[in-house]
């Protein structure tokens, strides 16, 4: 597992880095982040958040607009961004060319279908692969982590969260897709990777897992009320009544006048970040 | 003086917005933004910062890596961030197609020189017509007002505030150029725009500037020592030098380990803010 360093960047008391190696997931060099903060001391160790990006996003995004160093400093959290899709010439995208689907919108699935499933493992790139790949490279706490995300990232950390509430001592989403079997984008994501076999989607819908017995200690969510997704393909109203139903705390914010965007996610970044070093001790 | 809104987001409390208008300083369509932070009540004018860019950027690498919306709305401060040129198909660019000159490097100057005369004219866009614009179309507080900026964008935000020691409360700076008139960006800026004639350079000239009389209250300048530009571009030694001869308290830190990104602006940031926001009352 050999890594190469793209860049690196004092920020904030740490080292902003970036990363690039060859994934056996997605059988394509994948990029990400990766955020150290200020040591406590020789051996110290931080513990792990991770955050998956909404479509369209590669690692850049959120390293560059989410504002969570100063707070991952101060709360002494390591911070790892992944790109959302594999990438490259040989990686099949949408056959339409849209954004929805295929390069930069893996929706954090292991395909089942032609040609998809070959390179788009994104499941198993978050939660096996890359984890392994940083333990041995960095000095973080692998019995210490947590995870968040962005519109289809907050669909990928509630879903990873909840199939391995053992792994992550936290989870929360700015502006997730809550129930993809139920909503355009989901749909089509699902449909394009899984195939037409509805019972398969269910392991990758938030509301549906908790339907069907999965549960976590406690859930945040942000989203804004002039979010131009939030009634077609957000829906956390669905999140919230099978919280309700499965006893399953979740604090679930509906911020007034912000939109998806990272002006929003950078407002309430700090305050998702105290939410989960509460919670990595 | 019309203005058209491109984007408005919330952000940490207030509003992110970017705006377009024709400039007759400059004879193209200008693009900036200006962050409002939230008002402390009807018929409150907030004091307004002006953040100067450097080479290669537009408005939107502040707005989008800065780290100062959070920092601004606490400390109730607007945010002014401009473009570093004016852009357009007429506009005539670098000969060679450099990133130091032309488009995205309008060091802050009048142009005098043929063909560049015509447009490049952001002193007079950046001192007289943006801030005619912002008071006319937004609640802030003309009579409060300071200035930063970064690289060219320092060297901008000196020079302004040496020139205009009245209207800025308070001016700082991130890794500025110091002395155009003996470093390599400098000259071939300063030569291209305004021409052989050094003494008009020297009004376009920090260290020039004080040698020459100018002064101001106080300054306060970061620098990375990690900075790639620090010996020959930056040299913020120039700049001490002058100040103490001329009696300018001049703060300089030096950061350990950073380089000359937003990595590092964003790191000092909110220091700088907190610093203008004792200035400007």
């Amino acid at each position: 597992m050999s890594l190469e360093t793209v860049s690196t960047s004092r920020s904030h008391g740490g080292v902003q880095g970036v990363y690039r190696h060859r994934s056996r997931a997605t059988g394509t060099d994948m990029t990400f982040s990766l955020y150290m903060p200020p040591r406590a001391g020789e051996g110290a160790r931080p513990p792990v958040v991770w955050y998956l990006s909404g479509l369209t996003c590669t690692h850049a995004n959120v390293t560059e607009k989410g504002e969570f160093r100063r707070a991952c400093s101060e709360l002494g959290l390591a911070f790892v961004a992944p790109d959302t899709s594999p990438r490259g010439a040989d990686v099949p995208g949408d056959p339409g060319g849209a954004y929805d689907f295929g390069l930069g919108a893996g929706f954090y699935v292991d395909a089942t279908r032609e040609p998809f499933s070959r390179n788009y493992r994104m499941w198993s790139y978050v939660v096996e692969e890359l984890p392994e790949l940083i333990g041995a490279h960095f000095p973080v706490d692998r019995a210490r982590q947590s995870i968040m995300g962005h519109s289809m990232g907050g669909h990928g950390a509630l879903t990873v969260a909840l199939r391995n509430p053992d792994r992550y001592r936290a989870a929360s989403a700015f502006a997730p897709i809550v129930a993809p079997s139920q909503v355009p984008w989901g749909m089509k994501a699902l449909g394009g990777y899984l195939g037409d076999d509805r019972q398969a989607w269910r392991k990758h819908d938030a509301v549906a897992l908790i339907e069907d017995g999965a549960r976590f200690d406690s859930l945040l969510v942000d989203v804004g009320d002039a979010d131009p997704f939030l009634t077609e393909q957000l829906r956390p109203e669905m999140l919230q009544q099978a919280c309700a139903r499965a006893g399953i705390p979740l604090t679930l914010h509906l911020r007034p006048g912000y939109d998806h965007s990272y002006y929003f996610i950078s407002t309430f970044m700090q305050d998702h970040l105290r939410w989960h070093a509460d919670r990595l001790g």
